[in-house]
């Protein structure tokens, strides 16, 4: 008989609905110790609760989160606000002793944060941050790949993520769909929205980041804001990118925008190695690009991996070799992982301090783009 | 308030999990005046009914499908098994007035088929059969843009759906995982497997196939029976292909086998129109292939649709743009409109009449591959 | 010192530029015994002559071939006109002691190819057909892949050639850019014109068909004569497709069309083995797709093998690593071999038996498109 | 009747030989008022310029470069020596009154450039530096499409030249094949060697570079000396990546290293636009990926453009839609287009002066690098 897992969400919005689709399918895919039940959703705003409820089959809703966090019977605080949310409730919700999955990224900023995993290592709560692409089976078979040795040491390190939503100058800022152009709300722009995937994909794969130089631009100055009907400066980042060494001696460029036009949501990387290379694309997400030195010299060439068969990381899960699965599921792959994590006593990663390293690239970044000089990252 | 509709599932393997998840996701998703529920799962095998119900939280199994038809709270039967006994429970289901949703091909043969067509139609109860790729967003707008009159007149079609999967000698036949291996359960090979999906599509996409040369083979003669334990002759077709001329005028050629090395599940079609030409393939099934001619000539190019902008079919119901889903949403897109096809009373495609078209070209095909003969299509 | 090869090229069209090209390249990057040098360039109209001649270095001109044959300063007869003169001029050649190069396809037809190869034969002078994709590197490449028994037992072959240039209706036929389609001068469409290529090199890399059915269409049925100044029938086929079986057991399906719209010279193979499988384009003809499933599981995944690597076929002669080479290379391979057959006395492949293989198959196809039968192919 | 252009060429090594071809091929192709004659080869190893001067069929050779200067029969000095001997050579000739092709890049430094363009604009010679890449067809379209406006505003540029074939330790430097491993004679490394045509390229299609950031790395800190048998330290950068802010406010980053694992030559570009997007990638160089915002919202999508119509720069010079050419033709198209600037008197790009800019972006990476900081270009 499986153990009742009850959630408490709080956030109706995108990832409400990624979050909420992952704990309802989880167990029909996985055969794990633990089973979800989306007990309550919880939003300030009534009506959204309860049309959201209906929609997902919650069982009741709440519209103050701290009257969440008084509850016994709800067992995980899962955090779907925007950022300038995460820590408040956060640090509330281990104080009240439940597991907490909060959405990337970690905090608004690197103090934030700490404050977080403070709380969390203090109660010795459950806690898990929400990179949801490492869960990709295409991305955990890079990393599998890494650990096993095939590349060698590695030479460099490229990411971006690439967007073309916010061209319009038209486009207002904040409120409940646009919070992310924000700055109150979201901390920063493409920096923490994007290329936080990035940083955490990146120290994943290649480990730590030792220095950064950037650069930022925001390329429309002012937008009518959605909250106070005026037009305001934008205080986000447009676009971000930077240079960085890993400490592992590899070299290595990132940018990020959402002036790239023609792509919608392009999170790609690559890492080369002395043997090896590796490539990935989120438009494409279920393929994995894979080149080894050590082929053939006539035959010798980038393969590309349909990531879909019974021996890939997660696929044995689904259906057969060649049919694909999408971007909702790496969330079912990082709840899955959240529940084996609880059977085994190996907390799934990222934790809320895993997750502090890459908040702490994203403010050196943002430091070394105001400074024009090149910035150490300060991970303690 | 949503009107319930009950779901009586019967088969456990593959294809009862892809209709399963498609009942549990639909409603989270499509805003429809019915909403499935998971009421029955029917197997001839207790334990494996009792193990599938409790994985898709079903409320009650049961293991004579006969029982099921008798039950009052049963709407919806949908047939999952293999394919020789789809004739026989569709007609009894009709008998018993509920509504049909049948896996593919529709029958064993032709004349099977027009049985249930007589069927359903006699007792006027709402009737689809799963050829689930129509719903696939890309294909459904390869449909669109034909419809649109975008390509002009057709001149050429071609399709394949290769396979490897069945290469090893020492692969048995038979059984449940295998039943697609047996020409006792499954009438033929990769032609009611694979071709007939291509047909479907090819019909719905480009019209009637009048006439059709086949050839088809069996690489591996005998295998060893799962049911019987022996060595047996090998009776379906590894490989089919097929040339044909559509009754617009346009050629076609078609290819399926298990037998092509480096392809899990390959499915492609491409159609060449005086304007425009369309091509599309199930190993990245997001996208679609676009070449316009009327496209400015310094800059004419195929073009490849991302297939996940809010404007393109089914896909404001999911996430945002660049984010893909995969093979199950077809699914899930199938029970959607044929949840709003009981809704508004126009019935959702393909009905048993719809698909019996394609059971007709089924049956020209392996015809011809016998008499080694251009062989006309029978509709009638 | 090398010796001096004197060439005489009849043809100032398509044809004739690339074989200049050919002989005026080969002594830049392979070293070998022969230099071939321009001396003379046949067309029938004088003032093309002399013009080509002075663009490309031809020492003289002749307006009539047969005096071409009488000089003794010419070793080389290289046939680029029209299909129907290739017969008649191949065998007065071959019975002036010439060495004889001929475009393709070797004739119109099977007899008139036989009655070449007998003159070639009984003259015994080195003859060569200019199928001028086998030499293609990414094509060598295969057939020595091929060659090395890597592919194992193979079940499939596949193979296309598209264009989309005789859409428009206001095309006309015949005269000298469009002889190709007037079938006294071309014998055949796409047949003889894009097929024999396909069928040449699936010979080449396969070994011999046994048997074929096809379909031929015409879709414009009358096109203005460029000759007479009158509106004719084509006689042409405009398309053809075919079902094949190899002597090796393998199934095959060839398509070639002008309608196909977006294909500008889409030439494809795919050969899939038991062990691996290759694929081509000639698109992106530097590009060669292997699969191969002794891979290891977990990183098997076609691979895109750049062929400009120095171990790859002819690319030691060019330039470095990456930097590709296009469609006119391949004659200047084509060169370089027959050179060097010329040098080691084994003759460069095909020959004129070896293409006679090619028409045999031409000529099984276009009868069973007529008579909608299957036909055995008549190589003797 | 053409004029003869009499060329002496100095150097023997790869860029030798693309001169020498281009040389021999553009008077069959293009059809312009000079024909370039291959006078003299000059190399100080009488050996090699033998050798080079029967394959090339040169009339002549040189051993000291300086007689080449004096000689009245030479029009044209074209330089394809290491960079260390740009200005020297360049500098001497201009005051011989020669016209000059040199390769790229121009010279080791800035303050050389300088001395460079001073000398040809003070005695008014022809001059043209080989950054044969713009005019690879693809590249130009790029240009073309830019130059129609059909961008709009700019806000992104990135570009890479990635290769893999340093990465073994035992690799010497310097000597014949080697000199760009060896500072001496190459200035710098991947910056000088590759980035150079980066820039270049990156200049001509969005304008001035305002400033930079960079960092370089040398992997291989000691190789073996081709030159001295020592092992010495190696003074190239291995890599180098650098942030870029152009003058027209858009963003950039570039990237280049001999140690990217699978990438022979790889060179790409993408620019982003308001309106529309392009990129490009050496490996398929045929081909211009485009993506048009206006086009209609259901069929939007990257266009792979077969850059092979009449249509398209410089394509109706070579051979039929779908027929690609290679690496080696954009030298031709170089020649022809310095041909024309001949008779035309509108000098071809680009010139020693427009080259002097690229040289100031480098100077400023590798100071940038060396000193962490961001700098601001010098042209002046």
């Amino acid at each position: 008989m499986k153990k009742k897992l009850n959630i408490g969400l709080i956030g109706c919005g995108f990832m409400g609905r990624t979050h909420s689709n992952a704990y309802r399918k989880v167990s029909n895919f996985f055969d794990l110790d633990y089973k979800p039940v989306l007990k309550t959703i919880c939003d300030r705003n009534e009506e959204k609760a309860k049309k959201f409820a209906d929609q997902w089959d919650f069982e009741s809703i709440e519209t103050d989160w701290r009257k969440l966090l008084e509850r016994d019977d709800i067992d995980v605080i899962d955090i779907c606000t925007p950022n300038n949310l995460h820590a408040e409730m956060a640090i509330a919700a281990a104080e009240a002793g439940k597991m907490i999955i909060c959405e990337k990224p970690l905090a608004m900023n690197t103090a934030e944060g700490k404050a977080m995993v403070d709380a969390v290592e203090k109660t010795n709560v459950a806690n898990l941050v929400s990179y949801n692409y490492r869960r990709i089976p295409a991305v955990t078979l890079a990393k599998n790949l890494i650990d096993q040795g095939k590349l060698g040491k590695i030479y460099h390190y490229r990411a971006n993520f690439l967007q073309d939503w916010t061209i319009a100058t038209d486009l207002p800022q904040g409120g409940d769909g646009l919070w992310r152009l924000d700055a109150k709300e979201a901390g920063s722009g493409v920096t923490g929205d994007l290329l936080a995937h990035c940083i955490d994909t990146a120290i994943w794969l290649n480990g730590p980041i030792k220095e950064v130089t950037a650069m930022t631009e925001t390329f429309v100055k002012e937008r009518q804001s959605v909250t106070s009907g005026k037009v305001e400066p934008v205080k986000i980042d447009d676009a971000c990118a930077f240079l960085a060494r890993f400490e592992n001696g590899s070299l290595a460029i990132f940018e990020s925008t959402r002036y790239a036009r023609g792509h919608k949501a392009l999170y790609t990387f690559e890492i080369n190695g002395q043997n090896a290379s590796i490539a990935w694309d989120l438009h494409d997400l279920h393929r994995l690009s894979w080149f080894d030195h050590r082929d053939e010299g006539q035959t010798r060439g980038w393969r590309s991996i349909h990531v879909t068969d019974g021996e890939h990381p997660y696929m044995d899960k689904w259906w057969v070799p060649g049919l694909a699965i999408g971007y909702e599921h790496s969330f079912v792959h990082q709840v899955a992982d959240f529940l084996e994590g609880l059977a085994t006593g190996t907390p799934a990663a990222p934790t809320f301090r895993d997750a502090l390293m890459t908040q702490a690239v994203c403010d050196a970044v943002l430091s070394s783009a105001k400074n024009k000089t090149w910035e150490t990252v300060q991970y303690e």
